[in-house]
């Protein structure tokens, strides 16, 4: 936290970013309503919220769409029957896994899609597949990011390696991802210092996504804006994979640029986030995710025992501990 | 966060603090089943936690015993039935509130009681009558701290000005309390280097008692631990009044030091604080409570709009920003 002065002050380069349908379709399946995704739209231009994440950009050759709602693959005409020419200031993002994605043919030129930027997550060791779609999609006319996911299992030599060949790619921002929970605030306070450093040599914007397994999320974006951290994930109601992530009420409540409105949030989160609590939907910060994040592992076997609705605590414990 | 050095090493001098029963007192109307008091008690023995806190030593003149748990009142005698001569390395504590505690009755000498601690909890225009409080204790034979509620409402000439007073008496620790669950990190940091000054100068030691209206219990305690604050306030599941409070889980998954163990505090979460939740006792972070962290005001219409089971959540923030 560097930027202590700037408490009470702004800096309008900031940038909120849903994430809710992508992060939080992990959550179900990506089967989200047409309603939910239509208010949710809205509430985010009401919100003075930046960017909007539909959802991933998947193969359907390694995924079968019987098998997921619409957002795995966010279609362009999907994302047009929502926002149809978009002319707000909200931007469109769709994110675009390593391995996972057919970029090239899936991903159309920007003059033809409803969508501005593509979100590139990758792993630190495949980089080099990385900054080839980060090409593809700048070549096509988008903005692009650079989501470098679980860092908190790489190496700082790692990270050193990765971010000088992702600063010499054409992408925009570069994205801290606690994928596991795993990291405190002193922790991203170093890791921005290591980030900051490549951005500033090659003019590259740094982005935090946090997620809540610790109830660190909030904390952790929050250290991450006073060490120049400007383009900052969120979901409302902290909905997203296990834990969850950075609520975008707590963050639109502690941003102080007078565009950001926490009205229209609340408003989304008695419609929409309390129904789908009320269905009995998972996630949030609960025991076992906990445990994943301290002992920095991924969060799949606490999804897995919290949704057969375990308490069991001490044997979850037992088995992630394990050293045979 | 001053100490970043110290993330993988440990200070012998902190403690761990339980204030389970205290704070989520307010939330069951200090109604625990002797059942659970005793199981915590163990608990925090085999957990390597410093102290436990049983409840409140209130007036028996102000506040009807038949109307709330023998918690409220704490008599040494509902004390050592549970603790014995408590021939353990668990110090006990009580708290007393300036103006609710006859406590020069009903306090007696240490040296007759199962008591270690009074922890006197005052507000900043009640200084005066905390030394009186501390002082009768001191002279007791009892360990003391000064826990300034609410100073998220004061003025830092008030604080200094109470630091001072507070400094000449015989306290041994002083409290930072965000009652409303409304300072950030970085507000902990400068705080933490006020109090350490009156500290350093008077030798004294410095606590932390943080609420989770904002998700920043945890962040809040490990900011302070990095600047130099020893006594952390935690409750088992994070049970305490409104929002709660640090979780002990998080705590001890955090600190260090080989004494403190998480098994037991698993073990006590997954059979006592799980049924609590699932009888419906409400707790933990929710919206109401975000926003009046967020505006900086006592929980307790949010406490009384969650009762009711309300998610008007539009509603709530119209009446508590209501300017008129």
């Amino acid at each position: 936290m560097k930027q202590i002065e700037k408490l009470l002050d702004f800096r309008p380069e900031i940038k909120a970013f849903d994430v809710t349908m992508r992060d939080g379709g992990l959550v179900n399946n990506f089967g989200f309503t047409d309603e939910f995704v239509k208010d949710l739209y809205q509430t985010n231009i009401k919100a003075g919220v930046d960017y909007m994440e539909f959802g991933y950009k998947a193969s359907k050759e390694m995924f079968n769409p019987e098998e997921f709602g619409k957002w795995k693959f966010s279609d362009d005409e999907h994302i047009r029957a929502i926002v149809g020419d978009n002319d707000t200031d909200l931007k469109i993002a769709v994110m675009a896994d390593v391995g996972r994605c057919d970029y090239k043919k899936d991903i159309l030129n920007r003059s033809d899609s409803p969508i501005d930027m593509i979100r590139v997550a990758t792993y630190i060791h495949q980089i080099p597949a990385a900054i080839d779609m980060i090409e593809d999609a700048h070549r096509k006319g988008y903005e692009t990011t650079c989501n470098i996911m679980a860092i908190s299992t790489a190496q700082e030599n790692d990270w050193k390696a990765a971010l000088e060949m992702i600063g010499k790619s054409s992408v925009d921002v570069i994205y801290i991802v606690d994928s596991y929970g795993s990291l405190f605030p002193e922790q991203i306070a170093r890791i921005c210092d290591l980030y900051g450093e490549f951005a500033a040599k090659y003019n590259k914007q740094i982005g935090m996504h946090a997620h809540n397994n610790q109830q660190l999320a909030f904390a952790n974006t929050v250290e991450a804006v006073g060490d120049g951290v400007n383009y900052l994930d969120a979901t409302y109601g902290g909905l997203g994979r296990g834990a969850g992530n950075c609520a975008m009420e707590l963050l639109l409540s502690f941003l102080k640029n007078p565009k950001y409105n926490l009205y229209p949030a609340l408003q989304f989160i008695e419609k929409h986030i309390t129904k789908l609590k009320a269905e009995g939907l998972l996630w949030g910060f609960d025991i076992p995710y906990m445990l994943t994040g301290v002992m920095n592992q991924h969060p799949r076997s606490a999804i897995a025992f919290t949704n057969e609705k375990k308490t069991d605590y001490t044997g979850f414990y037992n088995m992630i501990s394990g050293r045979d």
